[in-house]
C-alpha cells in the first residue's frame, strides 16, 4: 500500500558535531548552537569552509514558549556569520530536527542545493519542570491535554496495557534502563554517563560520608525498585524509565552525492526515509503499537530495499523505557510482543546482535527535544564510520543503520536508514 | 555572486483555497483550515480525491504562544481524515508558509512525492491586542525587542529614514493606503473590503444619524491625516498604515509538472525561487532597503532567467504601508528611493503597468500571519489563470507573477516567481 519512494539525486553525510547534552544555567540556544557547528566544521576530514553553505534548516520544538523568542532562523544564521544565507525551521515536536534533515535532503535531492546544513536545538533548564513539563505538553493531542495526560502519564497507559496485552513488567523495563546507561558510560557528550552501579556506589558512597543509614541493594534491580531511589512518576514510569531535561544542540553537514568524496573518503549516504503521522491515543485502536512508526518504517524499508533484518543497529525514540519497547517492534526488528524478551536476553545491548541506542539513547544521552532527532543521525553516522570510541559495535561489515525519532504520542515518526557504501 | 539554481524536476500549482480573512470569534485553527482545504480540493478542475496526497506542509508563526498548543501537524492531518500522512511544520514568523511553499516544491522536484498540500494559519483574534503585540515581537530579533522596539516601531522608523533620505513624507504612504483600501473591494476573502471613500461615507452616515458633529474631509488624505479617523500608532505610522490582526488559513496543492495536466489545463508553473536571511536593523547599514529581500530576489531571478521588468504584477509583504515601498524597490521593480513616486502616480494600481498587491495586500486582505506566504501565492495564483473576477488584472498576456513573503523586519524573506505557459 505505501508508494515506493526515489529521490532524483543522492544525499550524503559528511559532517557532524554537537554541544553537551545537559543542563547549563549560563549558555542559551546560540551558544550551543554555536558550539555544535564548530565542531561540525571541524569534523569535516578534507576541510570545510562555511561560506559554502547553501542554506541551513533547523529543528527546534518550542523556543517560542520556553525562551519567548521566535524567529530563529534569522537569529542563528547571524550568530553564525552566515547572513544572507536561507534558514528554515522545522517543527514536530520532539522530531522537530528529524524533519530539518528531511527538508534539507529534499533541497539537495530536488538539486536546488548542494551543501546544507542540519541544526537541532533546545534549551529547557532554565525552566522549573512544571514549565517544562506545560511546554512538552504542547506537543501533546489537545485530546490528551483535555482528559489530563502529560506525557509520562500518556506512556504509563501504554506500559499499563503492554504489560497487561504481553504478560511484560516493570522488571523488563529496568531492561532498558540499565542498558541505556552503560552505553551512556561511553558518550562523553552524554548528559548522565555512569551505569546504574555506579550511581549505586555513589549513594553508597554519600550516605557512608554522611553517617546516614547506609542502602544496600542487591543489584541494579532491587535498586530501581526502591521508591526512594527511584519514585514513581506516573506508575509504572519511575524517574528512571524517563528522559531528563535537557539543554543542547546538534549540527550535521549534507551534501550532494556525487560531490561527497571532496569533503571525506567515508561519507554516509541516506538509503531510506519514511514519514507518517498517527491519530493520538484516544482514537488508537491499539495501545501497544503506533500505527506512524509503523508506516514511516514501510516507507523507508520499500524506498531502501532493505528489511528490518538488513539494519544492524539504530537508535529509537525512547522518551520513555517502554516506548523503547514499542519502536523495535514497530519497526520490525522483533515481533510484537516479544521486544521486551529481546531486551532481557541482552540482543539490544552494544555486543548484542541488534544494539538499540547505543548513545545510551534520549534516557541517558539527554532530550534538548529539538537537537534529538539530529542527534540520533549523527550517533549513527559515527558507528557506521567506526568511529564511536569505546561504544562503537564490532565493525566488521557495518553496513546499515537506522534512527526513529518521535513527535508527541506517535502524532508524527520518522525512520531514516543511513548506509555506508 | 549568487549562484544560479535549478530543480531536478518541474512543479505546477493546480489548486487553491482559502477560508475568509478576518475575526472570528467563534472559529479556531482547525475550522479554518479545513475550510480552505475544501475549497480548494473544490478548485481543481478535473477533480482531486484527498487520498492521492503524498505530504502536507504546513505554515503557522506561533500556535504555540498565541493558543498554547505545538505539533499542529498531527492535529491537522487527523482532522483532515488523512492519517497516515506525514506533515511538516515551518516557521519564519510572518514568512511561515512561503517557507512550506517552499518545502513542498523541493520534496516534489526530489522525486520522492508527487502531490503534496501547501497549508497556512494562524489564530490571533481572540488575543488582546497587547498579547498579539506581545506574541508577533517573538519574530523580532532580541537586540530589536531589548531596545523597546515592537513592529510599529521599527517599521516606524524604517520610514522616517526613507523620509529623511528620499524626501517623502506621510502623504505618499497614504497612496499605498488608498490603493490597498480600493483593490480590497474586489477581493470577497479580504478582512477589509471597503475602500477609504466607502469608510468616510459611513463615518459620516453614522455621525448623523447619532446627532453627532458631521465630520467633512475634503478627500481621503484629509481623512487619513484626520488624528481623530487615523490615530498615530508610532509616527509616522498610523492605523491605517498598519495590518490588521486576523484568523484565517489557506491550502494550495502543487504536482510534479508531467501530471500537471491531469488536474487542470491551467496549471501554474514554479519559474524561480529565492530565500535569504538579514540581520535584524541594529546591524544595517541601511535602514531603506532590506539585504533579505534583494538576495531573495537576485536569486529567483537568476534561476527562472528573468528580470524584474518582466514580472507583471506582483504581491508584496506590506505589513505596514513603508514596507510596501521598500519591497517595490528592492525586488527592482522602481530605483531606489523612487518607489513612492510610482505609487503616487498610480503605477501600481489595478489599472497600471505594475500592479502591486491586487488582493488589497496584508492591509486589506488581513494577516494572518502564517497564513500570508500562501494566500499571496493564491493570488498570483488567480490572477495568472484569469479567475480574480472584479479584481483581475488586464488578461492580454498574462505570464508572469510573483510573491515576496517576509518574517521580522527582514529576517526571512522569500520570493518566488509562477508562470503561465
Amino acid at each position: 500500500m505505501t508508494k515506493k519512494r526515489k529521490l532524483g539525486r543522492g544525499v550524503a553525510m559528511v559532517g557532524a558535531g554537537m554541544s553537551p547534552f545537559g543542563m547549563f544555567a549560563d549558555r542559551d540556544s546560540k551558544d550551543l548552537v554555536i558550539e555544535a557547528f564548530r565542531e561540525m566544521v571541524n569534523s569535516v576530514d578534507k576541510g570545510f569552509e562555511p561560506n559554502d553553505l547553501d542554506a541551513l534548516y533547523l529543528g527546534n520544538f518550542t523556543n517560542d514558549f520556553f525562551v519567548q523568542q521566535s524567529h530563529w532562523g534569522a537569529i542563528l544564521v547571524d550568530a553564525l556569520g552566515l547572513v544572507p544565507k536561507p534558514a528554515t525551521r522545522t517543527e514536530g515536536a520532539c522530531a522537530s530536527s528529524a524533519l530539518a534533515f528531511r527538508e534539507a535532503v529534499f533541497a539537495i535531492a530536488s538539486g536546488f542545493y548542494d551543501i546544507v546544513l542540519v541544526g537541532g536545538f533546545e534549551q529547557m533548564s532554565k525552566q522549573s519542570t512544571e514549565q517544562v513539563a506545560e511546554g512538552l505538553a504542547l506537543a501533546a493531542s489537545p485530546h490528551e491535554r483535555q482528559a489530563g495526560f502529560t506525557f509520562p502519564g500518556v506512556f504509563g497507559a501504554i506500559a499499563t496495557a503492554y504489560f497487561d496485552r504481553y504478560g511484560a513488567s516493570r522488571e523488563h523495563l529496568m531492561n532498558v534502563t540499565i542498558k541505556s546507561h552503560d552505553n551512556a558510560r561511553f558518550n562523553p557528550k552524554a548528559q548522565h554517563q555512569r551505569s546504574i552501579r555506579e550511581i549505586m556506589a555513589s549513594r553508597v558512597e554519600k550516605a557512608t560520608s554522611k553517617g546516614a543509614a547506609i542502602p544496600s541493594w542487591k543489584d541494579e534491580k532491587e535498586f530501581l525498585a526502591d521508591p526512594k531511589a527511584n519514585p514513581v512518576v506516573a506508575w509504572p514510569m519511575h524517574l528512571f524509565d524517563c528522559s531528563p531535561i535537557s539543554d543542547g544542540a546538534a549540527c550535521l553537514l549534507l551534501v550532494g552525492e556525487e560531490i561527497a568524496t571532496s569533503f571525506t573518503d567515508t561519507p554516509i549516504y541516506v538509503r531510506g526515509l519514511g514519514q507518517a503521522s498517527g491519530r493520538s491515543l484516544h482514537a488508537a485502536e491499539d495501545l501497544t503499537s503506533l500505527e506512524a512508526t509503523r508506516s514511516a518504517a514501510d516507507e523507508a524499508y520499500q524506498m531502501a530495499d532493505l528489511s528490518p533484518g538488513d539494519i544492524q543497529f539504530a537508535e529509537v525514540h525512547d522518551c520513555f523505557s517502554i516506548a523503547e519497547i514499542l519502536s523495535i517492534e514497530d519497526l520490525g526488528f522483533f515481533a510484537p510482543g516479544t521486544g521486551f524478551k529481546a531486551v532481557e536476553e541482552g540482543l539490544t545491548r552494544l555486543d548484542g546482535p541488534k544494539p538499540i541506542n547505543t548513545s545510551g539513547g534520549l534516557k541517558c544521552k539527554g532530550h534538548p527535544v529539538g537537537a534529538t532527532g539530529a542527534a540520533q543521525l549523527i550517533e549513527v553516522w559515527q558507528q557506521l564510520r567506526v568511529t564511536a570510541d569505546r561504544r562503537q559495535i564490532p565493525a566488521g561489515d557495518l553496513r546499515f543503520g537506522a534512527a526513529q525519532s518521535m513527535g508527541g504520542t506517535g502524532g508524527t515518526c520518522t525512520f531514516t536508514i543511513l548506509e555506508r557504501r
